[in-house]
């Protein structure tokens, strides 16, 4: 638990380890302000903007209006790992969260690309933008969360307007009534507690999509970067963690099997994922579970011979075009604290 | 030049620097077999597979049946920097390309998509295979040159089957009378001197996309691996390289101009260069230029003030997803030695 208000909790890491379905209990929960109590009597979905026909419609009439489908997506925050660039310089305002700030779930809901062809899209409607009444609480201006996607990714039969998850009911803190899910995008813009989806020709300028989740560089200051400035994320790169052992644990020396996640965003998949005991001066090849989908993340397991004594496990991906993770966090500090898809690195002591 | 035979030649990287389109005569050359010399006459396209209605098309009919497209895009060999890997470990029986085994050309032709939409796709047809004249010499079958691409990249509306490189007729050595531009995709699929076209269920068998151009683990022998081993190449993963000034030049200290280029393959966009002094403990944001157009590499450029003696100086390129390239070559090492996207690294030498 990082904070409960607003909530913001990451399962250890061992409790997402090997399940390729996170349990809806244990799914990581990161909101910007406190959890809003829609009544699905009186809520309503509005969609206008550049459109033919503007639609307001209940979640029944959703639900009739539009096939069903679930696609299994895994969420991953722009945050994801910030601990490790926490460790090389502070971030102040930000929480430190390790590997846990991802999960996997199937999502049930109707095709945004539906809805948006029944609502007959115009010409230069360029970015589809959604919008909560979740209002900030933790730095920014106080404004209702929002956030945006091109129409390109909007349109892709993947982006899901989902009212269940893990073929539940959706939890409130996942955003019931209705929200958004992404697939292979920052957790960012799968936009929860959703209330609007507007068609636009701009970005939406909402604080979350100009301001923040955006990748300044070391020598800006967070506090007065401008809308704009910065790298403005989306799809999420290949990045990959130990969930288990624990970072720290103690252990029996001999066959100790490790395992974790690997993960590429939007069109990407992973290729390969290796496993160090000597930091990265030789490899050996981890066992690769077939992902659930095109859009979930990738089980891995290796079973290393750890000698009595300290040793440090490393682990890195390679995606489907030949490119693997950077080296080392400190590289990839930035005043934010996004995106850290460096080497993943653990240490464990084993007793005789 | 690499080899006269099979032509295999790159232009110094300085013949590269600024220069958004490069010229005819600069372009890289990547060739595993004899340039065969057709008969513009007698040359015919063959468009067969999983198609409802089979071509067979004179260049004239190609060009008078479809509508003429230009794009401007960047080729890139996947073996593009193997010199930083060779200098890692030898790599036997493959050149050490430096960074000018890319190049941007403009080029017009028609769409493959529309090609393929007048001969009727069927339904399965998951790939598209190119077949071309030209045999391979330089180990491995001696067979034809073959590659393909998934259907949805073929099928893509900047995947050209072009006959002309910078408004003039494609070179010879360029794959006239007629070639294919993958943009974004290594070179290896951007096949010359193209023959027939294949709507197939399968990726091709060929020797270049089933056995080379792949990313074998370092411990694998790249003359007993087997079709399908390591990593396919396809999208061209996040590069850059310094052109100007050369590695081992001798400048004048005080303020020099460094330019390169960065690139980033598929539907990935560079976001940001930085240029550092101290091997990447801290970076100066290079000015980058505006592609021309979504396939095309970027400049970038940036004024230092080197000191009298010795200076390294380093770039990296950071893409759309806030995902930076990886730090050593000693990494990446790989037995075919392709995808080298490490930072890049000269030295120059200043006087007084």
């Amino acid at each position: 638990m990082h904070h409960s208000r607003p909530y913001n909790a990451e399962p250890p890491p061992a409790a997402l380890a090997g399940l390729p379905i996170t349990p809806l209990d244990t799914f990581y929960g990161r909101n910007h302000g406190t959890v809003p109590e829609l009544d699905p009597a009186t809520w309503r979905l509005t969609v206008d903007g550049m459109l033919d026909r503007p639609l307001t419609l209940s979640l029944d009439e959703l639900r009739a209006t539009f096939p069903e489908r679930t696609v299994v997506a895994t969420l991953q925050c722009a945050g994801n790992r910030r601990a490790g660039l926490t460790r090389v310089r502070d971030i102040p305002g930000e929480d430190p969260w390790g590997p846990g700030a991802t999960s996997t779930a199937s999502w049930t809901g109707v095709r945004l690309a539906d809805v948006l062809a029944h609502a007959g899209l115009r010409p230069g409607a360029a970015h589809i933008a959604f919008t909560a009444p979740d209002v900030n609480e933790q730095g920014g201006p106080r404004e209702p969360y929002a956030g945006s996607v091109p129409t390109a990714k909007a349109t892709s039969g993947e982006v899901l307007l989902a009212w269940a998850m893990n073929g539940r009911p959706l939890p409130l803190v996942h955003g019931a009534p209705l929200r958004v899910v992404v697939p292979g995008w920052i957790g960012a813009r799968s936009v929860k507690w959703l209330e609007r989806v507007t068609a636009q020709r701009e970005p939406s300028a909402g604080y979350f999509q100009a301001v923040a989740y955006r990748v300044l560089p070391p020598e800006a200051d967070p506090g007065t970067a401008g809308p704009g400035d910065g790298i403005s994320l989306g799809p999420v790169a290949l990045n990959s963690a130990i969930l288990r052992p624990g970072d720290g644990e103690r252990l029996h020396a001999g066959p100790v099997e490790v395992t974790g996640y690997a993960y590429a965003g939007d069109d990407r998949e992973v290729a390969r994922v290796d496993v160090s005991l000597d930091d990265g001066r030789t490899w050996a090849q981890a066992g690769l579970d077939r992902p659930d989908g095109s859009w979930a993340w990738q089980h891995w397991r290796l079973t290393l011979d750890l000698p009595e004594g300290r040793s440090a496990i490393t682990v890195r991906a390679w995606d489907t075009t030949g490119a693997a993770q950077p080296e080392h966090a400190c590289h990839l500090w930035n005043p934010k604290g996004y995106a850290n898809n460096s080497w993943d690195r653990i240490t464990v002591t084993c007793g005789a």
